[in-house]
């Protein structure tokens, strides 16, 4: 915030509010703020009225830094960042230089006319969109033990995906499967609800990696893929693997093997000190000359998550993201690569650790043929 | 879009998308708009280039009305939303009176800003927020039958995790069993999955609705409160209980019985023609004089959702909702009550018939005892 002339920071992204706060819990669909300034030892939390024992039960603040907003302010014409602006009033921070999340998910254009039409003349406001998610990039050892225990789940979950999917078998029994083994959980730990629902598109719809389940049967000889996270506290370990129901085509067998090797290649780059890109480097020179392509990122920083989305928003693993690796971030490399009627995606998530990369969960890497 | 003046309508919600498409994926983080003109049949999906194949296999749109943006959009100096003036441009209705959704959850303040600076001058934009949520309210015979299947898998999701809940279970577990059930589904129907996950707060944790689970076991004596929802076909029936784990507070009985009438009374004052308002007069005057009080709105309008919520956005059932209620409105009536250290919610969700309203899942109205 000094570095960027901020007087105060209002954070809307509810993992960045949870990263601050502790706050948890799914009340992200009315608007809830955390202001963060240079004079207190403890950030303010804004919601609403009703939600006030979500931010007893789960955050670390006291009773003074929650400020509730009455049910006058939701789907009304007052708005919650008009209370944020008589707050801010109080603060003596309204004509201040005021950080806002511009691009968080929940931040809608909306919120921002209320709040800069309620502003007086004399406030700046500045875009602070991921300046908390860089700061969550390096993980503590407490969050990567609760990587750790999350890859765990991810693995029997993943085990039980594997176990239940074939032939004949409905998609939403997967479905469910997967779900009981999320949230039983893994060695003592019980599992969270992960931010992406488990991804699992089968036959031509693994052209695609965003398609969920159906009532309908899987059928004998088609591709499935699962993409799933364990989550512990809500930090995530995404895992995928791609799975034939039958004998796979020569072309699909020969694209697995590129994309591991591809995969291995830049699990071998990691280290502290190279850069994010040098490492999409390694994959694609791995699979220069083949038929696989990839346009796209091959992996991000992952870790704190709430729906839409378990990805950071820090680092990608791509062309032009220049970060230099750190001990302890995480990030989900998955080198998805979709052809005309089928996909393959083969993932791992792994830790930078001072010499290289820890891969979190221990599953074969490999395509799964299920007859 | 004629009697607000729009040439386009620009849709961002991803239940509005879905209504008017039929585009079904999480997919939902970025950005994705369905453009809605005049002099076309179709409208015209705009996403991700990798989400190509979830278009294909779920909307009933051509080829032609997808458009791509690349992977250069995402993450990225460029937004998507400049790709969308650059179509508008080529339809000729970049200087045209554009209907924006301002307060969709996914619409941020960046994506508008990228849209508005990329609009040549001439172009007006209007909030056209919740014009489709209100055009969802009526629905469709096919749309009550998803409504009633998800109900019965509501009921069955709740005979589980009534079943399953109980003093020495991990909240986990039961949030996993509860999770098996909704996605097996009941009567042949499988699940899809739940815009809000089951809410499961325990203990002093049922003071706020919104709590989800965490691996600690439930208590004896404590009150448990499970609201959650079957959806088929991304339609939503949500249903809530409160249970007391040993013998309940006489207090929390008697406050039980006041919301079961009040709940009663509401669904006795819904027929076709009253107001929203009118309905929630019913439940206020029938619970005048006990000590429940409720300040926030008693139900609202469901059906379609995505993450974050299946509230629908249009009809609330509260003072100044003047909505007349009208045959296959389907609605969530739910008069959540937080005292100081716990809470009751005992919720039905209900479809306003010819001359009354039938509710949809059928499971006893009661404060339920479990020793």
């Amino acid at each position: 915030m000094r570095d960027r002339g901020l007087d105060v920071l209002l954070v809307t992204d509810p993992a960045n509010i949870y990263y601050l706060s502790g706050y948890d819990a799914y009340s992200f669909y009315v608007p809830q703020i955390l202001a963060v300034t240079h004079d207190r030892d403890q950030p303010v939390w804004i919601g609403r009225e009703q939600d006030l024992t979500c931010a007893r039960e789960t955050t670390w603040l006291d009773r003074e830094h929650v400020l509730l907003y009455s049910d006058d302010y939701v789907d009304s014409e007052l708005h919650p960042m008009e209370f944020v602006v008589d707050r801010l009033d109080e603060w003596e921070l309204a004509d201040g230089t005021i950080g806002v999340e511009l691009d968080a998910d929940y931040y809608t254009a909306r919120a921002h006319q209320a709040f800069t039409a309620a502003l007086p003349t004399g406030a700046a406001v500045e875009d602070a969109t991921k300046l908390v998610n860089y700061c969550r990039m390096v993980k503590s050892e407490a969050e990567i033990e609760y990587h750790q225990r999350a890859a765990a789940i991810s693995e029997r979950a993943m085990e039980v995906g594997i176990e239940t999917i074939g032939p004949g078998v409905r998609k939403c029994d997967a479905a469910a499967a997967v779900h009981e083994a999320l949230y039983s959980g893994a060695d003592g730990t019980g599992g969270d609800y992960p931010a992406i629902v488990p991804l699992m598109p089968a036959g031509e719809g693994t052209g695609s990696p965003h398609l969920t389940w159906t009532d309908e049967e899987y059928e004998a000889g088609e591709p499935v893929i699962l993409e799933l996270a364990g989550v512990v506290n809500r930090y995530h370990s995404p895992l995928t693997r791609t799975m034939f129901l039958g004998e796979p085509p020569a072309e699909a067998e020969r694209a697995a093997a590129v994309i591991i090797d591809g995969l291995e290649a830049a699990l071998d780059a990691v280290e502290p000190g190279v850069t994010a890109e040098s490492v999409e480097r390694a994959w694609r020179e791995e699979i220069a000359g083949t038929t696989v392509e990839k346009e796209s990122r091959i992996g991000y920083s992952t870790g704190i998550g709430y729906p839409p989305s378990w990805v950071e928003g820090s680092v990608s693993i791509r062309p032009g993201d220049e970060t230099e690796l750190r001990p302890n971030m995480v990030f989900h490399m998955i080198p998805g690569v979709w052809f005309d009627d089928y996909g393959i995606e083969i993932s791992e998530s792994f830790r930078v650790t001072e010499d290289g990369a820890e891969v979190l969960a221990d599953v074969p890497r490999e395509l799964i043929v299920k007859e």
